[in-house]
């Protein structure tokens, strides 16, 4: 696809569906000479390998890193910044380091403190995913037509940032620039939100079942599909609220003011208030290609 | 199904997505002699009619109700009392009218302060639907492995209960029965709240997008999912709100007090209790079968 764009050696941390989805797209586009997978368990490792997405596997970080020209860092968001530090000694000068978490401005800001010369750190938020994890639900083609938003800050190296911004296009993927808190504010919107209130809205329901409803077993469609974000990983979204703290709670008060208006509606009988309010937000949603 | 039932005459007021799908049933099992269409317009009456769902039609309640054996409302959840109020002097003694409203308390009280001796009332509300509405959106099963909630009263006749049951069950439905305003409880939780935040969520990512953030195209799949049902019909929304607010304002309440929990949680980075929270709606959500 590219002559220019060609990583002789890559070493991906936290081979699962982000690292291993990506490591098919860097094979099937010939980017990469060869593929070191490093994680916590040999087990994960091992099937990746099986699977033919790494060449070979190791759990020492400073082993899997030696030589890398790119290493791609895609573990829990929490642990992001704790494993470039720990890989940071052992790379080799030019080598490119980029991440996939889905919080930004805090990995940014921790990453840039210690990044020595010589070494490029571009960080990255591939918007995709399913609810499977761990390398045998990484897929051939799961960057494809989604975006990929890149946080560069005014010490991004340029170079570095084409590297990999061709790496996500040569992906499938349509690769944005945004400021990591910007991005921070606008995930915690779309995505933190969401999240937030389809748990909230679960135990709400379930706080009712308790008082003797029996109320699940009555839910339509519309309750399911609103809740299935639910079944998300309460670790991930645990650390996820924990690293973007403040973008969620103002997001959530925004939505908290809007619902006390609508609630207020609602007590007062304002019928033809409570259409235009619904109008208006069938009018966004409707506006959303699926 | 049932050699017991049999109803020489049906009127069915409102021949669209559930009163269509209810006639389908109806000649599906043999249930009826000839069915009525009554509706406001002609034009959904005569696409319902040449799509075999009706045998005649009129826009004239009384026209249509005389003779009936069973008459069914099934128009928007605001016109059902109207609507009923209208019938009562023309029907036939032994007549049952049901209807299909998603709000169960109010229908209830306002039909039993009219219902004249010898004619029956037996309140129900399928659970069942889709996006689409009109007779063109009937569809053969709809109500197949469905709950389908009656609210009988005291003053509930029993054959006539009974007579709806078998209907229902006819159609495929699980039929349930539950005082009206357990019904109304019910449902303000599994299905109005989650609406009434849908539409939140989705205004309050829209006031955001207007400050210049170009929000919604970042959206992933959590966002979409989560706000689908932002994209009903706003006037039956605006109408079950306006029928129902005790209950919606209830359990707006209830799920403000555990939003605020949560947001304080966030706010202190309570991350294990954050993560408590997660668990346990997932495991609620996980247990509900798709």
């Amino acid at each position: 696809m590219n002559k220019k764009l060609y990583f002789p050696k890559v070493a991906i941390i936290g081979v699962g569906l982000i690292g291993g989805s990506l490591a098919i797209a860097l094979k099937e586009k010939k980017l990469c000479g060869s593929i070191a997978g490093v994680g916590r368990g040999p087990k994960n490792l091992k099937a990746a390998k099986r699977l033919g997405l790494i060449d070979s596997f190791t759990t020492d970080i400073k082993e899997g890193v030696k030589g890398a020209d790119l290493v791609v860092v895609a573990v829990p968001v929490l642990s992001i910044l704790r494993v470039i530090k720990e890989a940071l000694p052992f790379l080799k000068k030019g080598c490119i380091v980029t991440d996939a978490g889905s919080v930004k401005d805090a990995i940014v800001r921790g990453v840039e403190k210690v990044m020595p010369d010589g070494v490029f750190f571009v960080a990255g938020h591939p918007i995709a995913g399913t609810e499977n994890s761990g390398a045998g639900a990484a897929v051939q083609g799961l960057f494809k037509g989604r975006k990929c938003i890149l946080t560069p800050t005014p010490r991004t190296d340029k170079r570095a940032l084409k590297q990999v911004k061709k790496l996500w296009e040569a992906a499938g993927s349509d690769v944005v620039f945004m400021a990591p808190k910007k991005h921070d504010k606008v995930l915690a919107a779309v995505s933190h939100l969401p999240h937030v209130v389809a748990y909230t809205l679960v135990n709400t329901v379930s706080d009712m079942e308790k008082k003797g409803g029996g109320l699940v077993k009555y839910s339509a469609g519309g309750f399911k599909d609103f809740t299935r974000v639910a079944s998300s990983s309460p670790a991930m979204w645990r650390d996820v609220c924990g690293m973007n703290k403040d973008a969620i709670v103002k997001v959530m008060e925004a939505f908290e003011k809007r619902l006390g208006k609508l609630k207020s509606l609602i007590k007062k009988g304002e019928l033809s208030k409570i259409e235009k309010t619904f109008e208006r937000a069938k009018r966004v949603r409707d506006s959303i290609k699926r």
